[in-house]
Order: C-alpha cells, then sequence, then structure tokens
C-alpha cells in the first residue's frame, strides 16, 4: 500500500475509533460518577455499544485480510514461490498480520461483554497485544529505507507502543477514565500521524520532499508534537461536549422524573389533607 | 546442542510445562471463584500438584545438566582446559547454568508448597530469576551469528524477557487469572518457537535456509507473531475446556450431594412428621 | 538561543519553578497531616495557589513564545521560506512548541482547580506530557554536535525524562509526598543543568572548553551528579524551613485558640458555678 | 585505585552491608509476623539497628572521601590544575561523589529513624539514589577500555540498577520480606562481583586474562549467573538461621513467660479454691 490512500485508509479507521473510544468512555464515566454507589450494574446499553465496537472489529479486520490478500497485486494467499525461491508479497502478509490480532482483540471484547467467565480485563490485554503486535511489525519494518521515512515511522511507534504500555495498564488499574482517554487519544494521535505519513511520502500537490535532509527531520519531529497537542485538544473537546450533552438530557429526563414525583406526592398530599379534613 | 534436536527437547518441556501452567491455574481460578468467601484455605490437592510440579522441575533440571555435561562430546565437568589454555564447551557449561536456575525454582516452588515461613510469592520471584537468566544468557549467546541466526534467537528474547517481567509483577499481583494465563502462554510460546528455530537452522528437509536474506528476517518476524496468534488460541482453548470439565464435574457432584442431603432432610422431616404425629 | 542568556533564563524559570513546588507541597503535606480525618475538603487557600500556579504558567509560556517567534532574529511565524526551500528558524519553532506544552499543563492546572469535573490526575498527566516533549524535542535536538554538546545535553534528559517519569506515577499514587517533592527537586536539578550548559558551552570568563576532551566529558558528568546532591540538599532545607515555620506559626494560632476558649469555658464554668450557687 | 585491594575493599563492604541487611530484615519480618495485630509499635531495638547501620555508613563514607582525596597519589582536594589545563585525578574524585550518596544514604537512614516528620520511605529513595549514582558513574567510567573489561564492569551494573530499581520500588511497597532480602541479595551480588572483577583484572596468580577474546566474556558472563546463584543460596541460608534461632530464642523466653503465668494463675486459682472452701 504505498501510496497515500493506503496511509489514509487505516489513519481514518485509527481516528474513528479514537474519537469512538473517548464517547463511549465519557459516557462510562458519566454514568460510574453520577450513579449512587448501591447500583453498580452496567446498563444493557453499553453492552450493546461493545457488541457493536466488537463486531464492527471483527467485520473490519476480515475485510482488511481479504484486501490485503486479493488485490491486484496481492499474495492471493501464496506465501512463498517455490519457482523463484522467494517470499511472496511479504508486506501484505504484515499488514494482513496486524489485521488478524485487531480481529482477535474484537473477539474479546465481544465475549468480554458476553459472558461472565471470562476474566475482566481479558479485553485491554487485547488490545495490547494488537498494538504491541503492530509496533514489533513496523520496528522491524522499516530497516533499510531512507533517513526521513525511518524516522517518521518510528515516531508511528512512540504512539504505538505508548498506547500498548497504557492499555496494558488498564488490565489491572479498571475504570480511570485518564487511561482510558489516553487510550482514546493515542489512537487518534496514531490516525493523524498516518495521514502526515502520506503527506510527507506521497505528497498531493507540491514538491517531493527530501527524504535525507537533516531539517525535514527536525521538523517532522516537532509536527509530531503539534499532532500531539491537537490530539490532547481533540480528546478535551469531545469528551467536554459528550459529557455536557448527556449531563443536559439526564437533568431534564431527571426534571420530568421529579416534576412527576411532585405532582403524584403533591396529589398525594393534597389527598391526605382532604383526608385530615375529612377527619376533623 | 546445534541440531534439531537440541531445539525440539527444550521447545517439548517449555510447551508441556506452558499447558501444564494453564491447566494448574485454570483449576485455582476455578476452586476460587466458586468457593463462598468463607472457605479460603486451598485444598490439600493444589499442594499436591504443587509437590509434583516442583519435583519434577528438580528432576528435570538434573537431568539436563547432567546430559549436558556427560554425553560424549560434553565437557565432562571440566571447565578449564590448562594445556590449551582454552575453556571446555562453554555452550554446554551454559546450558547448565540455565537448567541450574530452572532447578532452583523448582525448589522454591516445593518449599514453597510445604512451609508458610516461605514468604508469599518467592516461587514467582524464582521463575522470574530462572527467565532473566536464560534471556540474559542467550543474549549474550548470539553475538557474531548470521543475521538470521541472530534475529531469529533475538526474538526468542521476547518471549523470554516478556514472562520474566509478568512473573515478576504476579510477586505483587496475586492470584490474578489474566497473569498466570500470560505466564502459561509465554511458556507455550518459547516452546513452540524454539521448534521454529530448529526447523530454521536445521531443516529436516527442504532447502537450507539462507541466513543472510533479509526478507527471511522479515519473514521470520511476522512468523513470531503467528506463533504469538497460536499460543492465544492454545491458551483460550485449553483454559476452556479444563473449565467446563470442571464445570459438568462440579455440578454432577453437587447435584449428588443435594440430592443426598435432600433425601437426608426428607427422611429428617418425616421423622419429625411421625413424631409429631406420636406427640399427638 | 545559542548564548548564555538563553540558557539561564529557562534555568532561573525551573529553579524558580522548582522552589515553589517545594514548598507548595510541603504546605499541603502539613495540612494533610495536621487535620484530623473527618476535615478532607482542601481549604481555599490552596486552590488560589493552583490558580496563580496556572495562570503564570499561561503567561509565562504565552510570552516564550512571543519572545521566541518575534525576536530580531526569530521567524515572526514564518514556518517555510518557499523561496529558499528552506525550513525558517527551526530552532525556534522547537522552543515555541516545549512553551506550548508547559501552557497547556498550565490550563490543565487550572481546570482542576476549578472544576470537579476535571478528572483527578489531568494536571499531573499534563507536565509528564509538557517534560515528556521537551525531552522528546531536546533528545532529536542534539544529533551532529560535538562530543561534550551532546553529553551535556543528553545528562538533562536524565532529570526530564526523570521528572517526567515520577510526575505520570503521581496520576495513580495521589498526595504522596516523596513523589511531590522528588518532582520539585527534579525541576530545581533541571535549573542548575541549564546553568551549568550555559557556563560551559559559552563561558562568561576563562578559556573555552574543549569540546571533544574525554575528562571533560567525565568531569561534566561527575559534576551532575554534584548538582544532584545540591538539589536533594536543597529540597530538604526548603521542605524543612517552610514545614518549621508553618508549625510554629500553627502551634502559635492554636495557642491562642485554646486560649480564647480556655478563658471562654472559664467564665462559663464560673457562671455555671455561680448559676449553681445560686441554685442552693 | 587500580589494583586487587581497590576492588576487594569495596567489595567486603558491600558484602557486609548485604549480609547486614538480610539479618536486619528477618528480624523486622519475624517480629511483624509474630506480632499480635493490635502492637505495631516497632520496639526500640530496631531504633537503634537503625541508627548503628546510619551511623556506619556516614562514618565509612567520610573514611572512603578522605582516603580517596589524600592517599599519597590522590588528588588532595584539587580539583583542575591551571598549570597544566587538566582535571586531577578524576577516577579519585568519582569515587568520593558515590561515597558522597551513600553517606547521605546514611543521613537519610538516621533521619527516618529520628524523626516521625521525615515521610515514610526516605531511606530507601536515598538508596536508591546512591545506587543510582553509582551506575550511573560507573555507565560513564569504562568507555574506551578493553572488552572484557567493560563488560565485566557492565555486568557490574546489572547488580546495580537491579537495586536501584528494586529498592525504589519499597518507597512505595513497604514492609514487603521479599523486595528486602532481593536487596539483600543484590548487594550481596555486587560484594562478590567486586572480588571477581579485581580477580580477572589483577590476577593475584597465574597467566594474565586475554581481555580481548571473546570466551573469556563468555565465561563472564556465565560467571555472574554463578555468583546469582551463590548470592541466593547465601541469602536462604543466612534468613533461615537468623529466623530459626531467633524462633527458638522467643519459644523459650515465652515457655519461660508461659511457665510464670501459669504457676502464678496456678496459685491464684488454689486461691480461689481456698477462697471458695473458706465460704462453704
Amino acid at each position: 500500500m504505498a501510496n497515500f490512500g493506503g496511509h489514509a485508509i487505516p489513519g481514518s479507521f485509527f481516528l474513528f475509533y479514537g474519537f469512538w473510544l473517548i464517547v463511549k468512555h465519557t459516557l462510562q464515566h458519566f454514568w460510574r460518577t453520577t450513579q449512587p454507589k448501591g447500583r453498580q450494574i452496567m446498563p444493557p446499553f453499553f453492552k450493546k455499544m461493545e457488541y457493536l465496537e466488537g463486531g464492527l472489529q471483527i467485520f473490519a479486520s476480515f475485510v482488511g485480510i481479504m484486501v490485503e490478500q486479493f488485490v491486484v497485486d496481492g499474495p492471493h494467499a501464496h506465501l512463498y514461490d517455490k519457482e523463484n525461491n522467494s517470499w511472496v508479497k511479504l508486506m501484505n502478509w504484515q499488514h494482513s498480520t496486524m489485521y488478524l490480532f485487531f480481529g482477535i482483540s474484537g473477539i474479546a471484547s465481544v465475549a468480554s461483554a458476553t459472558s461472565k467467565l471470562v476474566p475482566v480485563g481479558v479485553d485491554r490485554l487485547a488490545i495490547s497485544l494488537a498494538l504491541f503486535v503492530e509496533g514489533f511489525l513496523f520496528y522491524y519494518h522499516v530497516d533499510s529505507r531512507p533517513l526521513l521515512d525511518r524516522h517518521i515511522h518510528s515516531l508511528l511507534l512512540v504512539a504505538v507502543f505508548g498506547g500498548s504500555a497504557s492499555t496494558i495498564l488498564e488490565v489491572f488499574i479498571r475504570d480511570n477514565i485518564i487511561l482510558e482517554l489516553l487510550r482514546g487519544g493515542l489512537f487518534i494521535l496514531q490516525g493523524t500521524w498516518f495521514y502526515q505519513i502520506g503527506f510527507v511520502l506521497f505528497p498531493l500537490s507540491g514538491p517531493e520532499w527530501d527524504l535525507t535532509l537533516h531539517a525535514n527531520v527536525m521538523f517532522v519531529t516537532m509536527c509530531f508534537c503539534w499532532h500531539l497537542a491537537v490530539a490532547v485538544l481533540l480528546v478535551t473537546c469531545t469528551a467536554s461536549m459528550v459529557w455536557f450533552t448527556v449531563k443536559r438530557f439526564s437533568v431534564r429526563g431527571r426534571d420530568i422524573e421529579i416534576g412527576m414525583r411532585n405532582s403524584s406526592s403533591k396529589t398525594s398530599s393534597q389527598k391526605a389533607l382532604l383526608e385530615e379534613s375529612d377527619e376533623e
């Protein structure tokens, strides 16, 4: 997938997934903080979200593997070419492997939501593993390429391994909104950085980048920090918007509920008064 | 042990040990989750398992050391050859050292099961130490070899050091089924990867691998991820099978128990009725 | 800012910030340890400190960015020079990026103090992120420079990344005075080391340092440890001074309070006696 | 101190300190496990041990610094030789710096034992810092030396940084006997390895070691693991011996105590009986 589209597609997916995570975990956090301590069972709505997320992950991974295998210049499920004594399209196979682990993570997500027998935290372990495998393959992916190409991919690894590390922490520290938003933010960062890689290596317009110039490396490093700042901004805005939207709806719902209670209690107190006056 | 067998033997051991760990820890987890909170003392059955495991570890390590020392081309317990001013068969000595630490881990395991005086977690520290020493020796083992040979061994280190790190966590986070299965899974991964090393470096049939080709390195990296996926699959299947087998037996046992209680209570209530009627 | 002043200004800021942190956290620790367990709400005085700190951070970052951009030889907000096909003053842009993240940290600090909706620990995550970005940019900053220049900057990274790591721990381990003082101490260390870098690279008097001499590298490494010892000393002295000053005032205040209570209770008991005698 | 003695002296100190730690922490662990939950205040005996340890540490560090500075070929407190434009005896200065931090650790130890105002864990942080500084200086100490010399020192760093990492954990995980014994064991390992470095670099008898031979590097790596095994053995034996010795004494003491109580209760019950009979 050595073109702009090949970086834009995964970038869009990660971006979308990151936003989804922010929305999901903000809703969960809202639910957790507003519930009284007695009620600790998650409402079925969250389970449905998990099923949807897991299902989409499995579906997208399956499509991804199929596309990588059966595009025109793909390996068509052939691994080794005995005639030429060479491996067939290892790049596509590597991408398929990455998708495979995101698929496994989807299965773990669905399984965790379905059954209480699956130990708590398996879903996070699977995401962490998927990110680890992605970073692991990328790490050996980029040897023997020009300086800037190698550097821009190695910066991706900061987001990928950072995400893997923060997610494995979630296996032990559950329901920590900071870690959850961090995970979402690192997926967003990964998404935008995939776009950036596409823009740098396959510019849509303008001159080609000099892949060996040190100043370009310096700019790209700084640019990664800007993406990080943008990711922080996006996470903050999204989470705040979701929080205040939910709050307004929830307050309205409660107002109605309280209003109904009031009116009913009013009636009952009126009744009581009437009864009292009757007794008198 | 520079042949296929020399990699298949430790590989089989690690594979077997990994499966054993999955079975043991799934049983323990089943026991933990199904017991009421009052009964916290492990049944003696688990202690016997620990004795068996530790004993086998000690025995296997002892045999391993003896074999490494006294095979035909072994060092026969000679360390330094004063005539030639050279070390005698350092490879065998290194393997003996690795076995030694697995033996120590076996002793720690038995000691932990025997006496309450041994601090909780010493057994895990000893396993972690054994894995650390294995990785540590391998790390300096593979310098100055061809590219692919070095790479395929360094991938082994991912499983070894990963296992060491996850096991040291268990010293502090006890009875966490995810960490326990992770440990088992990493031993299985180590086992299958030992076989893979054997197949690559000493192919049983077909042409030799080109140990300097970059494409081979890329394939082997990806192949490691496939082994990881297979390990995840094996852990999941084994743990599920053990869980459901135990559950069926346990339900049956309880049914019988309940049935007996019912019949006995029935009889006693009938007796009570009779007595009551007698009194009347 | 390749001159002595360019190192002395950030150095002074970090030094000042470090001392501020020590004072603030010692006061908080004093408050925490002397309060009875019932009263757990921080007095408004600490909130005001947070506002002040955050506000100053935002202001200083803004000024820093403006200065870096609009000094005489600055980039004046131009990033790319199309005529010469080159980046404009990347160094100033990098410093602006660093300031940006300290500004974000200031915003997070103010937001944390203002609203209870901001998850606990976001302020520390933002500081950790700011330090990470600082270290990250410095890391790629110093390639291709003479040995001593590279080494003296890489020692700075020990303080920067050490601070980032210890601060991220504070997201999970709250109100731990040791981690808080460690953070303050590492900022002080960073401050004094900035001065040291200035003295070595741009000596105010005396001969230039030979930037390639190995003995100089050895001395500078050792000198970093001396700065560390000085930082330990400064933290200890400052924290002790603040503690005992507060204690004296607090004891005096309590004495007065107790004195007043005593006199009032005396009067009331006298009254009670009088009343009793009246009754008699 | 480039001779055998220069490695044997610190080696002996670390060895002695390691054993001391094992004894101290085993006694503390015995005390913790045998006390009923009510009594949580450490007996004054342990405080005296802390004073002794801290005092000896301060004294030894002071002597160490003095010796390094004022031996015949020492720097005599001169840092820079202006005539030759060169640093004076940087090696001795580096060793002095290391001693300085062990001295600071001694001060922290005494301060922790003296006053409750010193936050819990400061003593461990100071030990961790002292080990970090030792490792940090050694790390840059050994550049540009022959292969084996560099390797044998870098193995020392495994023990030093391992000790630093495990000790910093103790700031957060208090009274964990495993971490405490691990710290002791790593000091013992450091001690024996210092001796080993002395034997290899300055052999007392026999031929010189070839510092560039790869087989020697391989042997030394393995030898480090043997030292580790010996350290494990020494820790286990020492801790067991201390434990059982204390237990015997404590049981005897309790027997006497119980015996006295029995006799006294006997008398009192006899008295009661007498009284009862009197009443009859």
